[in-house]
């Protein structure tokens, strides 16, 4: 079902909607036959909630495909991947909390090293340092182009992102300049389509005056720009569900895309105290509460079992103070699986368990992929898990009569 | 998720990757609660892959829909049967090994008989036999039509192959002149939209040219000509997956749609040991494997419930021999079930397993029906086990960041 859909059936209720993401929280086992993270954490409290509720587990974005944190959570969010799909240079702003306006065209941008004849040598300039890159950007910040506004804004050591500011939408499908690879030149950003040669046209201009900022610099001396996008223009989660939605997120990314779908955003210090402080400062002012617990993917990406265990057990503990808040409802997932065995997301589905409102009986016992693999929801998309969970809060009515 | 964006997130790995298909595998218990085929065959091997990966069953097309062996394989593949069709005038082309060109009109024809005032008699000539269409059908093949090259290939009793070779793609989107009824006379090849004109007017002469080549024959003296296709354009197997792909199958049809797909195709005499040295002896040169035992279907479709079992026992004491090859991810399944208690395909879901990479605890202990309605991938649409299998061998980027 659509988000355009669910808007329509979308009714008011008194049970607020708790959100609770432990990022990369699918695991698997360390041995053969053995327990994952999330079945070897001690977890009275999500146990209950799901004895109490039910479980199932969810496939991110399609069986088989290993999903990034912006198609992730926009899932969750009720939005399938498939069709609401984030440019890169939108997740590149995402990611440094860049607030993006609805004329702006963003590009992810590398500083690159080219020869005299114009040939890259170095898609990445050496891999220059963050330090030495920020001066560098900053000269690329504000160059004068005809028809927008041009920001630059550092990202991590070559990277960085170009925003164009228009007064108007338009479209912006434009080839990457980055060939992808050295001993080859840069490519011209050319138009896709007939209605993006405007924006072609301004990135053609602005890459002149980069190459004449960056002339006889080193290690970097040129610009490379990919991913062209244009700031999304979807219906918003506010529209859809008709709740006040907020979310909380130590990192940006996840932020980003809340606010992207029209939530509000604030910023917390990592862990569940935090979260649970802003979830009680935010609860009468909001119905749709979306809690982000990272550190579950940091354990996960640096293989730590042990730590992504002990993260899970903190956030068990946490339980009882955020139903405390009050809220009628509770989802508490993933956005994808980081099994700390493979060091990287996977595409593995992801248990998730809804708490509250009326269900049928639920016979898994514990919290985990082996129990949820044969819990009461089943193995559901995981852009169906808004729906299953605003059905518990009663806030859908009727489809048809 | 669509080919085409498959072919987007693909990767290159170490793990080559081997299908499997028992053809019409799924089956029924012969009395009620009994045990279907596959779990009364003893298959130590197979259990054990199961064990190893892990099981879940399949739709082929879609839940309660009972699927041919084209839209079948199609899904094993990864393209989804209802978004990619296969006329009929081109599985009749597959069916009897004819080598489709992009420029290629083909259309399933019948040896019919008409009466004197033109009115049909007899839809399949009294089922004319093999030998006494053979001459006929060597008489229509060559006629000389304008505009294009008109071959005709008999294809078994009533039934025959139309193709007519065009220098260039066209659409060929015309009725069928076969009424589906006798009393009636042969129907007009109405164009159904205006580019189909000129090939509706290249069917015209064709049919003119039939009808005057016939007269007087008896007991066909007419042509009926049904499902008029074009061979699909669509993006092959190596182009999504990155895999160079072989197939090898005892029968013309499932090396066909393999071509179709861009596999290289090779002839084998049925049975494991074929299939066997075919892997062996191409291993090197590809990454992709599809092997198909027609044994299991055959089987099925003439009731004989022990032979089936017999065969899928022969299947499973090959599995050694196929692993030592070198796969590093095996998928086994079939393209649909195939009861013997029905004699016929069904819409039943189709047992498979996938073995190799990183996978869940799978708590199934046999490789069957009931044991994989609850494994550990639970139930998916057969275009998804395409990714899945890719996945485990390490095929997939990430989708977004």
């Amino acid at each position: 079902m659509e988000p355009r859909d669910l808007a329509e059936l979308s009714q008011p209720s008194d049970a607020k909607v708790l959100l609770l993401v432990m990022d990369g929280l699918g695991g698997l086992p360390a041995e053969p036959a053995g327990r994952t993270e999330l079945e070897t954490a001690r977890t009275p409290n999500l146990d209950r909630l799901l004895r109490e509720g039910g479980g199932g587990l969810h496939d991110p974005v399609s069986p088989g495909i290993t999903p990034g944190s912006g198609p992730g959570h926009l899932g969750l969010f009720g939005y399938d991947p498939l069709e609401y799909r984030i440019g890169r240079g939108v997740l590149e702003a995402l990611g440094i909390d860049f607030d993006l306006r609805p004329g702006d065209v963003a590009a992810r941008g590398n500083l690159a090293t080219v020869d005299d004849d114009g040939v890259i040598t170095d898609r990445r300039a050496g891999r220059i340092s963050s330090e030495a890159a920020a001066p560098l950007c900053e000269r690329l910040d504000g160059l004068e182009v005809e028809g927008a506004e041009a920001i630059v804004r550092p990202v991590k050591e070559h990277r960085f992102l170009l925003v164009l500011r228009f007064s108007e939408r338009l479209e912006a499908d434009l080839e990457d300049t980055d060939p992808g690879r050295e001993g080859a030149r840069p490519l011209d950003p050319e138009p896709r389509t007939d209605a993006s040669r405007r924006v072609a046209g301004v990135v053609r201009s602005w890459l002149e005056k980069a190459r004449e900022e960056l002339a006889g610099e080193s290690p970097a001396n040129a610009v490379l720009l990919r991913g062209f996008a244009t700031r999304p223009h979807w219906p918003t989660f506010p529209e859809v569900t008709g709740m006040r939605a907020f979310a909380a997120a130590a990192y940006p990314m996840y932020r980003g895309v809340a606010r992207l779908v029209g939530m509000e955003a604030t910023t917390v210090e990592d862990g569940t105290g935090p979260l649970a402080s802003a979830l009680e400062e935010h609860f009468d002012a909001h119905d749709f509460f979306f809690l982000h617990v990272k550190g579950t993917d940091k354990a996960g990406e640096d293989g730590d079992f042990d730590r992504k265990v002990s993260i899970i057990e903190d956030v068990d503990s946490a339980i009882p103070r955020l139903l405390e808040a009050g809220p009628g409802v509770v989802l508490v997932t993933g956005d994808h699986s980081t099994p700390a065995r493979l060091e990287r997301h996977s595409s593995h589905p992801v248990p998730f368990l809804i708490w509250g409102g009326a269900g049928r009986t639920e016979r898994a016992q514990e919290f985990g992929e082996t129990g949820c693999a044969g819990g009461a929801y089943g193995r559901v998309r995981s852009c169906h898990l808004l729906p299953l969970t605003l059905a518990r809060a009663g806030r859908l009515a009727k489809f048809g009569a």
